[in-house]
């Protein structure tokens, strides 16, 4: 069981620890990197050594944020995750395995965390953990500056869509206020986090959109790409993930559908819902999970056997939805 | 010569008047009949008669706003301009050029407005007129209701693309986290202003992908439609401005160029750049004009001859933009 803390609880063990080693989940987004560069940076302005492990590399958008990383060069006497909600989230590669299984301190967000740290600050309703680890930092009675700004606004930016989605609170806001007064160079960082694609990019997103249709009376809409089509276009596969939030931004629109072949040829379904449509409910009976209003499966076999089931189910969850609203 | 006045001088003004007359501009978006709706609001909970006129009808997205539009059911003793940089913009259809030629007080964050009125409330530093009008509210002693913080929410979110473009300041987000402890529905607004498409957006927004082509070198990228393409996909043609923003996002590219052919057969040229590259320097010598980022140009004939001509003014900015900078 982890020992829950408080901000200032949080603060003072980093204030009172040294050699301190910061863990990123895999995969890497804005907020655990924002947030491990961020935490670097205030540990050196106290004169402390530390230093940031990822498994994998840091994605070029996010190279502003140089993190010094960690390649052995002191024992760490404190390990502190941010933004990782669970053990398996770390990855196995390089020296992650050695540090992942005795993690000190997590500092997260995500309501699922599973206590796997000594102890957590934990706060679900924070929008992303910049939010929460931007107190945390003030706490330590570091005054953030302008790189620091930067790093926590891109985790605050990228985990609310830019301020658009529902986990946005007016803390959130007030927050975004103070790392602008702390020198966050909002224009250069919302242009390369939300006003720039690749051409791969562009080209996967013509090729999806090309492939648009309706189904269920115009209640869900459906975009795909096969794998030659992903290999042709260049773009990098992580990349693909917005794709997801196209058919579910169109009028009239209860559940948006994004069927990407795998390099293994089977179907990976990303299933979005408007409010009040449950997407774990069109994924259950398909063998997958998520949440409320994003979740998602694998299939295997023909593009048209993997529409036809998710169709299927998705046609019992509206008509489940009506009989519930009526 | 118009008088400028202080938040707390237009405050004053409002409360101290009845049967006050609120004008928008015409062609009307999110800040002008949020602003109007809002105003209407706080004149109406002072126990004030008060209406809304715009020359054109309000867009079904901002359908919610729900202004109370005038009717000529009283004669104004204040006519108030909201959001309105200038005479030109109020449009003469209807009751408006009744109004527009006597507006006694403005209240707006256009940096170009030409002081039309007798008195004029003006923040060009303001990201949005919501920005500015929440702190009138305020003043003349209005507490923000849910209704007025949706309203000047609609204003603040739309004006600075969801707190994207470069004129969001710390001010900006600390308004927008008072209007959400007000009770803006910030999850519903951001769904219906951001990431709700209709199909024939969507069916033009494939069409305009699909003869996406790049220039000089890939720093610029082309867009087009036809008056055929615009026709048969039935956008609105005012959802077509978001299109402009499509060819200037992709990696590498210095200048955006979009061609909307107009129902008279003649293309209209919407030019936008990057950071230090002069967009109204392009548009000049084509008889066009703009902002230093955002211009735009009509020209005649053919579309390979209206591409040829700007890609030549294109390609004269990019190198004069290189040798200043070398």
């Amino acid at each position: 069981m982890t020992e829950p803390l408080h901000v200032e609880q949080a603060a003072a063990k980093l204030r009172d620890a040294d050699n301190i080693l910061i863990l990123c989940h895999k995969n890497p987004d804005g907020d655990t990197i924002g947030c491990g560069s961020a935490l670097y940076d205030a540990l050196a302005s106290l004169g402390k050594t530390a230093a940031v492990l990822c498994a994998d590399p840091i994605p070029r958008r996010f190279r502003y944020t140089q993190p010094r990383l960690f390649r052995g060069e002191f024992e760490p006497s404190l390990v502190v995750a941010v933004d990782v909600a669970g053990l398996q989230l770390f990855g196995d590669t390089g020296l992650m395995p050695a540090y992942s299984r005795r993690v000190d301190l997590c500092i997260d967000h995500h309501a699922g965390n599973n206590g796997y740290a000594q102890y957590t600050l934990l706060d679900a309703g924070a929008a992303a953990t910049a939010e929460l680890l931007c107190e945390v930092i003030e706490a330590m009675g570091v005054e953030i500056d302008p790189h620091m700004a930067d790093c926590l606004y891109t985790g605050l930016a990228t985990d609310t869509g830019c301020f658009r989605f529902a986990n946005t609170t007016a803390k959130t806001h007030r927050i975004a206020a103070r790392l602008i007064e702390a020198g966050a160079r909002v224009e250069e960082l919302n242009t390369i986090l939300f006003a720039t694609k690749t051409r791969g990019q562009m080209e996967a997103e013509r090729m999806a959109r090309s492939h648009l249709e309706y189904a269920l009376d115009g209640s869900c809409a459906i975009i795909w790409l096969d794998r030659d089509e992903i290999e042709a276009s260049q773009a990098d596969p992580s990349d693909l993930e917005e794709l997801t939030a196209l058919p579910i931004g169109i009028e009239g629109v209860k559940i948006g559908l994004t069927f990407r072949q795998q390099p293994s040829g089977s179907w990976r379904v990303s299933i979005r819902t408007v409010k009040g449509v449950d997407a774990v409910a069109v994924a259950r009976r398909l063998g997958g999970g998520g949440h409320l209003r994003a979740a998602g499966c694998e299939l295997l076999g023909t593009l048209d056997n993997a529409k036809s089931a998710v169709l299927a189910e998705a046609k019992a969850v509206l008509e489940d939805t009506s009989c519930r609203e009526s």
